[in-house]
């Protein structure tokens, strides 16, 4: 068997990836977490034979050799496969998302997780979560996380060859089913600077990387014990606040790296100002302008009717806890 | 003679001023450089005399004592003062401002230097700039700055009394006369936090705050060694990433202090688009919503249309290198 197709939800991160230790290998500077979600998913087909070359589609539009997309991302990772299995191989892959690309909705994530998977199951390597979201992680480091569902960590891991380096699932998703990210769509443009770029210049120019390290590891054990113990304030207070450090650090990146957009912040205010009424919620943004308001389920409604009001929101998504990365049987080709 | 008025001149910084070592004494974390602007002021009159208690009137509203304006600035200041004369003077202040008051265009900077002014002279005290500047301190660390005119800069110092604490004219305002500050009003509502708390917060809580200082001195050297050769473009940008540095300070203070509006960010995106397209300027913001746009004279016009264009624009003030604080003949009563 040389094809295969896999579903992969998206993630997003409680405490933040931002800066590798090792491009290649994709090593994370620090340990983050995440909770996989519900309703953000991508289908990936991806078929191993002699074509010419290879060859890439995401949601209908043929990326060629030359593309960012191509050579940056899936050419780089192709090669990290072709050197597992010592084949030349040229692959065809055909993938599609049910939301933006590149807008800060994790769909590298989800891409890269069902890639992995697919190309796992279509050369008959190690499907197991641990081989693949090692696998995974040499596309995008945060698509580590999108392989096991629910509340998920990717350990930083010691190692200089990466194999410590993995995500592992904290709790379920039935073990906090409550939980919620309303994940609310402001834009539905790609971002001008996109992650790998932005975290490689923050490395080398943001004053404030240094205190972001040292301090990221607190958040860690915060939010993990929240998760565990399903302390909702101490999780929304910390992630919020682990959001605004990350944030803080791209706009201090020479030339700055502002992601938020006008209803970004309007959105943060007004979280901030309904939150000192009693309905409590908190904020979260990945590398784009969309903003994540975590809540509990008794709380859905009234804040997606507050959301929706607001200036320039376009959707809000309700995202749960979801599943991990799964094979299907229907292949897209 | 026990009366007297002086007026004072707001100033922008362009390497901010965030952080106190020493409060009682107004003691700076560290140096600062600023333009002393020529149209925000602020004229003050005193009154010094055996009144039953001292008495505050700000643009025509008594304030009394309990208020935060009375007890924490005025009251302290006027301590200070009657420490020194050895007197226990009750003092009559009224105070006139052209611009709102406590929104971030720097009033309380222009007040003190103004009230501090108006004292020396009322009390037969050294009216030279370098006690001026250091009893303005006092009521207000930024009002230190606003008794020269033009470029200045308020030098840390390293005296534990404060008395090399001072502020230094860098430039007169004929030095640079193109350099222009376009203020732009986007609320006139007072701010929720003050400074003077924002700051004792920031040293406390934010993990950022060590890397602010480790790179502040080199941004003091690049912005004082700019304006002394003009180069706008080296001013500019380290005085842009300067004030994004402050601000990420108070975004990842704990609870943490967001100042920006979205018009504020809309603003800021909108420079840095036109930027690229090559209309040179820059921005900067102080501990509240409103833009100040840094450009040069040619470019005015121009910028003044396409700011006022944007949304949630209420003003833009074209301030240009001002004068420092003097004596004025008339009084307010």
């Amino acid at each position: 068997m040389s094809k295969a197709t896999a579903t992969a939800h998206s993630n997003i991160a409680l405490v933040k990836y931002w800066g590798k230790r090792n491009s290649e290998l994709m090593l994370p500077q620090n340990g983050s977490i995440s909770m996989t979600v519900s309703d953000l998913n991508v289908n990936t087909t991806v078929e191993f034979g002699s074509f010419p070359e290879d060859s890439l589609v995401i949601n209908n539009q043929k990326l060629n050799k030359g593309t960012e997309e191509y050579d940056d991302y899936v050419g780089i990772f192709l090669n990290v496969v072709r050197n597992v299995v010592k084949k030349d191989l040229k692959a065809k892959i055909v993938s599609e998302s049910n939301f933006p690309i590149a807008a800060g909705l994790a769909s590298s994530a989800a891409g890269f997780a069902a890639l992995a998977l697919a190309t796992s199951k279509a050369l008959n390597l190690p499907t197991d979560e641990k081989s693949v979201s090692i696998l995974a992680r040499r596309g995008s480091g945060s698509a580590s996380r999108s392989i096991s569902g629910g509340f998920v960590e990717w350990k930083r891991g010691e190692k200089e060859d990466g194999t410590d380096s993995v995500a592992v699932q904290i709790a379920p998703k039935d073990h906090w089913p409550e939980f919620r990210m309303l994940t609310t769509i402001v834009t539905s443009s790609a971002k001008k600077v996109k992650s790998r770029a932005g975290m490689a210049q923050t490395l080398k120019t943001c004053p404030y990387y240094k205190g972001w390290l040292e301090s990221v590891n607190q958040d860690l054990d915060i939010v993990r014990k929240g998760i565990i113990e399903k302390d909702f304030t101490s999780v929304g207070q910390t992630s919020e606040f682990n959001a605004l450090k990350m944030h803080a650090t791209m706009m201090t990146t020479k030339p700055p790296i502002i992601y938020w957009m006008p209803s970004t912040l309007e959105i943060m205010q007004s979280v901030m100002a309904w939150r000192e009424e009693g309905l409590e919620s908190y904020f979260t943004m990945d590398a784009g302008p969309q903003v994540k308001v975590m809540c509990l389920q008794k709380d859905v409604l009234e804040l997606k009717k507050r959301i929706s009001e607001l200036n320039g929101v376009q959707q809000v998504i309700e995202c749960k806890p979801g599943d991990g990365a799964r094979i299907l049987d229907r292949h897209l080709f």
